[in-house]
C-alpha cells in the first residue's frame, strides 16, 4: 500500500500539529494504512512547549505531496485548498477530519470526511480513537490536550463544545497533567512575542480566506498585554503592507488577543475598510479598534467578514 | 427551538428518502432536534414500493425551506447545492450525512458532516443508530435497508463497501426480511418502464454536475431488458432534446443499466460526445454505446466525465 501522509493547515497551530500526529497513528492502528504524520510549517513556539513537555518530535515539514511521492493524503484541522499543501488539487483526498467551516474543497470521488462544529480537531481525533478502543498514549493525550487548550483559549472561547469540558478532562487524566496549570503554561509558552521580529508575529497564527474575490488574511497573535503589541503599531503596519503587495492580499486583519482577559485589539489595513468596521460595527482609529470579548477567528470574526463582504 | 428540515437529494431515490426519514428520527431521538423529514420530490415506483411494504407515509414534498418558515436544514445523500434544495444557499446548514465526492459545497460557520466512501447514505445512518444506542424499529431498518440494495443493486455494484455486507445483514434481520428475496422484488419494482413517459424516464434518478463550466446531467434506469428500453431510443432522444433546450444542459448521460446482469447501455447528447467518448474509450454509434459492467454513476461514470471534461 502507498504511503498518505497526514497533515494540518499552513502555519501550523498546536491543534493541526496534535491531530495529525494523533491521527496519523489512529489510521496505522486502526485503519492499517501507511500513514506518515508531516506539516506544512514548523511548530510555533506554544506547539514547540507542547511537543518538548510530552518528548514528541516535531513532524518533518514538507511543501508538496508529490514531490516526496505520495499522492494520497489525509487533512486535519482544515478542507479549504488555500489553507492546504501546494499540490492538494492533484492528490487523492482520502480523509478530512476537521471542526471549520467547509469551503473551497472539492473532490472527484467519496472520501471519508468527518467535521462536527466542536472546539478542537483533537476532540474529533480523541473521540475517534474511543470509537476505535485503541489506547491513548500519554504523549498522544498530551497532544491533543494541547490542540484542545490551545484552540479554545483554555475552554474559554465560544467555539468551545458543551463535550469539550469532558474531553479536557479525560486528556488531562490520561496526560496526566492539571489541566488548569498545564494549560496556562502553555498558552503563556505562545505570548513570547518580544523575540520575533514584526514580519514573523503577523504569520505565527494565519490563515487566507477568499471574500467574494478578495484575498483577505487574518492573522492572530496571542499575548497578556495588548499595550505592548500595539507600542510595535508602526513596525507590524510595515510588516503588514510588505506582506499584502509580496501575497496579493487585499486586507490584512490581525487580532491581538489578550488570553487572561479574553479580548482583542483588531489592527486592520487594506482596500475594504469600510467593509471591515462594518463587519465588527466598529471605527477603526489610526487602523485599529477594540472588539470586546472576541477571541475566536472562527466564530467571531470570519462570519462577520464573509457577511460583510458578500454584501 | 425551530425546526430543521432533514431532506435527500432532488428526484429523490430510495437512499436519499430511507435515509433522511431514518436521520430525521434520529436527530429527534439523540440531539433532542425539532427534526422533521421533507423530501424534494414525489418517490419513484421503487421506493414506493419500500414505503409500502412496510408501512411507512412519504415525506410531504416541498420546494424551499424559508417559504416554509424554515432556515435550518440537515441533507442526507448529497451535498452538491444543486442536487438540493432551492434556496439552499441562503439557510443554515446544520449537519450533512453523505457517501458521494464533496463539490459545490460551502457554509459560511463549522457544521456537523458526515461523510464515508460506502454503498449507501442509509449505511451510514445505520452505524449512527448504533453510535448512540437507539433502537432500530422494523420500518427504519426496512426504509434503510432498501436505501442500501438501492444504492448498490443487492450488494453488487463495485461502490459496495466491505462493511456494507454486514450492515445488510443486520438490517434485514431487524427488518425481518430474506435479504435476497426481499431485495430482488425491490429492484424489480423499479423496472416497470413501460407505464412511464420517456419524459418520466429521463427523470427518475437523474443528477447535473458542473464539469469544467458545462452542465452535465446524468441520469440512470434500471431495467431488467435493455433492448426493450432502447426500442424507445427515438422517443428518448427527443425527451432528452427537450430536457437539455429547457434547463440548459450542454450534455445528457443516460445510463440504461440491466440490474440481472450488472452491465449498463450509455445515450448520450450534446456538446460535447468527444469527451463522453474519452471517458469511457468507446465509440457511440447511433448515440449509443455498451459499458461492461458499470452499473455505479458515482464510481464509474462521473469521475471518468468529471477527468474527460477537465483535461
Amino acid at each position: 500500500m502507498s504511503k498518505i501522509f497526514v497533515f494540518g493547515h499552513q502555519n501550523p497551530d498546536t491543534d493541526a500539529i496534535g491531530s495529525s500526529y494523533a491521527f496519523a497513528h489512529l489510521a496505522r492502528q486502526a485503519y492499517s494504512l501507511d500513514a506518515e504524520v508531516v506539516a506544512l510549517g514548523e511548530p510555533n513556539e506554544e506547539t514547540r512547549f507542547a511537543l518538548d513537555y510530552f518528548g514528541v518530535q516535531a513532524p518533518r515539514v514538507v511543501e508538496s505531496a508529490q514531490a516526496e511521492g505520495v499522492n494520497t493524503v489525509i487533512l486535519t484541522d482544515h478542507n479549504e485548498f488555500q489553507q492546504s499543501i501546494s499540490d492538494i488539487s492533484q492528490v487523492t483526498i482520502y480523509g478530512v477530519v476537521d471542526h471549520h467551516r467547509v469551503a473551497n474543497f472539492e473532490t472527484a470521488n467519496p472520501l471519508f470526511m468527518r467535521v462536527e462544529p466542536v472546539g478542537s480537531a483533537s476532540s474529533i481525533v480523541y473521540r475517534m480513537f474511543k470509537e476505535n478502543n485503541l489506547e491513548v498514549s500519554r504523549e498522544i493525550a498530551g497532544l491533543l490536550l494541547s490542540g484542545l487548550i490551545s484552540d479554545t483559549l483554555l475552554l474559554k472561547s465560544p467555539t468551545t463544545h458543551t463535550t469539550d469540558h469532558k474531553v479536557a478532562q479525560e486528556l488531562a487524566e490520561l496526560a496526566g497533567v492539571s489541566l488548569e496549570e498545564y494549560g496556562m503554561n502553555l498558552l503563556k509558552a505562545g505570548t513570547n512575542l518580544a523575540s520575533k521580529s514584526e514580519a514573523e508575529l503577523i504569520d505565527i497564527d494565519a490563515k487566507t480566506f477568499e471574500l467574494n474575490g478578495n484575498a483577505v488574511r487574518v492573522a492572530q497573535v496571542n499575548t497578556v498585554d495588548i499595550k505592548e503589541v500595539l507600542e510595535r503599531q508602526e513596525a507590524l503596519e510595515g510588516a503588514i503592507l510588505e506582506a499584502m503587495a509580496k501575497e496579493g492580499y487585499s486586507d490584512f486583519v490581525l487580532m491581538i488577543t489578550d488570553i487572561v482577559n479574553s479580548n482583542s485589539e483588531i489592527l486592520a489595513l487594506g482596500s475594504n475598510m469600510d467593509k471591515v468596521e462594518k463587519a465588527f460595527n466598529f471605527v477603526l482609529e489610526n487602523n485599529h479598534a477594540f472588539l470586546e470579548g472576541a477571541v475566536s477567528r472562527k466564530k467571531q470574526v470570519v462570519p462577520q467578514l464573509t457577511e460583510s463582504f458578500g454584501a
